[in-house]
């Protein structure tokens, strides 16, 4: 049954809804920087002695050995990849991963990513921009005397970015510069916190973190988000190295769901693992909540496909969406996006072999994730594919 | 093997041990009416756009079809029921279920809920009832004029109930009135809180919520419970769509565990899902802690059956009950026994595969889990089933 | 696959790198005996009334009927036991369990434990000594009259151990004497909290707990464990009666993490369950970071391979070690060894058959855990095997 529903969807374009650019295309590459878009870690050591040794590179190594028609090892990787023509190469890649359209979140960005322009160029699929809010904020800093005029300037910037530059959705990642566990931040916090970072700004570039300012700026952006009409991307559960995990569950969002002053706000709940059942509790609950497995489908092994399976148990498949959260190297995309389907066909399968649904179903289930969902979400039926 | 099981205890009458009463019978029903008993969520857009795409739901459908002799769709199903004579529909559903015995939660009952008169005169199965501290408590509140009065007359309605009255067991909601973080409250926050919800309740109905009296009623109440020798059944976990989850968890719950001024409180934790490996420790280490899965059965689709095996990891399945959590519409009932009693075949079908069990084994087991272990935790057997 | 590899791990003389001390060997035991060793309960009724009824229990009389040629009952396995010599028994079933190596904690020593130098004696393998931090502190408090001087007198006890006693690991308990939510404890709460104790230790034995002196002693010896070179093996998860399971989340060990003032400190993670998955991601970010799933297996029935599977999805098999975490009784080493390896098994066939490993590297991976990995990490290679 996995095969058929694989093959079921093999046709089927996905909407990517959350990733980042890659990089100008460059034929050689160290073995350290294609481990690194394979790990979140930033450790010298763990890269040089461990990231080879776990499933997920292991994997990594046989699809792009199928891929390249090489041998799964590292080395022959790197060999294949250097004789072909690097931006042929990005293509094939990138076709191979399925890949219809991209919501691309360019404020983080390593080095050699390409930037919008260039990216749009190289890449000959349709595009969109996803806005990191934080990013965004500290750009914003330096000019702002107040806390007041400050939160006005990213409601400002937000409106230009949805509304004159297409972006389509609003990233934060407050629960790596703070906590997801929001709280309505005390006034005078906020004005002391905003006043160290602004004498700050002024000599030099600063980074926005804490929960006074973060949550300040997430409750205040949030509504802005739901007049412009996009929905709010929100960071949960693993990623980033310095990420506290304690601090990334999805249930700290409790504040902005379920009426009152957030009403309407459309909350998707990105990467979620290992608190993904608690995030399927919540898009079980809310309309308004959705949810992807990037980053833990193609970090976390054999476990991405009983994550998905377990994911389905509450959420509706109407809420799940697909990313890769991959960025930098057409490997990481493709072999995100082959193990998402390959945990999708898993987690359906599953349902059609216990009689919950008809192969049918499933094949459409399955579809709607892929890129239906996305579509819907985020307005891009009025956005005609190139 | 699972379906040896499942055979086995084809002909065990079940103890539900917590489950909501059923609605007067009612010929026609909505698909809204329909779908509101396979979620909890309570926003009308999720139940029109997104119940119906679950694992949940369409495996309900599969299941009436089945029952109804119909095809699985939402039309279908309300159709044959409309054709039926809903009382012989009604008793149809609840026979099918393999339903025993009946521990009836009254205390939160839907529109149309039939009461416990009603509901013993129109279904003949034998049924006792299950005390709700909170809504007991809150009808309290008007007649007594300092928190000990209200706690002491709390303790007297206790009494009459399950002297009285003949109620089996206490239930308390304070996972979402509250925290089940239990701790003791400062007894000067518990009187200002009082205070407050008194003059209230001169004047309406009152909702008895937050930590100071919520958790001064339940350690009060407990301490009575234990001297009226009936278990006290605790929400934990999902359920509720008023419910923040972050603070449900039974790892709360310690200051009743493990001797010391609650030494020998029976507790029951009810639901537990995704806190079920977390609930099944306790029961692992205390002897007095017990738990179903309840409510996660029949919302977590596929993965209810995985969360049952993962229980069975700690739990000891002399500590394990059966209930449905079904509430309204006999067809709530049907489809959460149907999946209770599978996941059970499941979980032992993979501990006799593993050599862990031999088969008489598991079929004793189950047998305990349906309804062995409520008859001796709630002295069923003293009590002669009609 | 999975008899594959265990037939391939046959010859493989396990590091159980964490173990207590067997006693003296003992024809009779009680059922009482055995079923502790089976539980972490303390509760006379849960031991009479439900450890039997687990399948943690049941397995283990399967593999010790299999082990000592007799049905799989708790009588005939105690029976059975009594016929045999109770030294030859004690070596038959430890060398039945493939355990090459013992590092052993001496600091949690039930009634009848062999010492550090009788267990040497008895038992013919190589054995190495972990130090119990909190164990080791407690008996300093009497001499020590400030917390600066308690402090310095741990650093030399610990120096003392390791280069003069051969000591291989530290351990830390903090996780039920305290929290493992490390927080920089306030300087006058530990001079308080010391005073405090140092007044008992005048006049008794002085059992160490509370934040303020577990947080100041953790912080304290993780610099003199680094100086060293030895690991800090870290109790989490489950375990202990008396532990406080929410307290109990590697998450909480973010302050030793990543580099500042603790850079280099190897830690252990030991158990983990059921935040195996946090664990689990923690080792794939940090160099220094390793875990195992000791307790959890023995303990957590069928649930424990796929606990085992669940954290192959994040952790390297480079930082994953094979422990038992057994006590007192033979039994106990030998099923928790063959749950471990079975479990291993079942993990490492998945990811051959998810064609993510060949079967040579799925035996090698399995190597590492059972060995390498703990030669490497306690320095076990300059110690030469007797």
């Amino acid at each position: 049954m996995r095969e058929r529903l694989l093959a079921a969807w093999a046709q089927t374009a996905a909407v990517d809804h959350h990733c980042h650019p890659l990089r100008r295309p460059q034929r050689r590459i160290t073995a350290t920087e294609l481990r690194s878009v394979f790990t979140e870690s930033v450790e010298p050591r763990q890269i040089a002695e461990h990231v080879a040794n776990t499933a997920v590179f292991r994997d990594a190594l046989r699809r792009l050995g199928a891929e390249l028609g090489c041998e799964p090892t590292e080395e022959a990787v790197l060999e294949a990849r250097a004789a072909r023509d690097p931006a042929v190469h990005l293509l094939a890649l990138l076709r191979a991963s399925g890949t219809g359209t991209m919501l691309l979140d360019h404020g983080h960005a390593l080095a050699g990513a390409m930037d919008a322009g260039e990216h749009r160029r190289a890449v000959p699929l349709p595009q969109r921009e996803v806005v990191r809010l934080e990013t965004l904020a500290e750009t914003l800093v330096a000019r702002c005397r107040s806390v007041g005029e400050w939160l006005e300037a990213v409601r400002t910037e937000l409106r230009r970015a949805v509304e004159g530059g297409g972006a389509v959705a609003v990233k934060t990642i407050a629960a790596y510069r703070a906590s997801l566990w929001l709280r309505p931040p005390d006034r005078a916090d906020v004005a002391a916190a905003y006043a160290e970072l602004r004498e700050l700004a002024t000599r030099t570039d600063v980074r926005l973190q804490g929960e006074p300012l973060c949550h300040a700026l997430l409750f205040d952006a949030a509504e802005e988000v739901r007049r412009l009409g996009v929905p709010l991307q929100v960071h949960c559960g693993l990623g980033d190295a310095d990420s506290d995990l304690a601090e990334a569950s999805p249930l700290g969002l409790r504040p902005l769901l379920g009426g009152g002053r957030f009403s309407g706000v459309r909350l998707v709940l990105l990467h979620c693992y290992p608190y993904h059942r608690e995030a399927a509790y919540l898009c079980a609950l809310h309309a308004d909540v959705h949810m992807d497995l990037s980053l833990a489908l193609p970090q976390a092994g054999c476990d991405g496909a009983r994550a998905m399976s377990e994911t389905l148990g509450l959420c509706p498949w109407t809420k799940l969406l697909y990313a890769t959260d991959a960025t930098a190297l057409p490997e990481a995309f493709l072999v995100a996006a082959a193990r998402h389907r390959e945990a999708l066909a898993f987690a359906f399968a599953e349902l059609v072999e216990g009689s919950v649904l008809d192969e049918a179903e499933a094949v459409d289930a399955g579809r709607r994730v892929l890129c239906g969902n996305a579509a819907a979400l985020y307005g891009l039926e009025q956005w005609a594919p190139q």
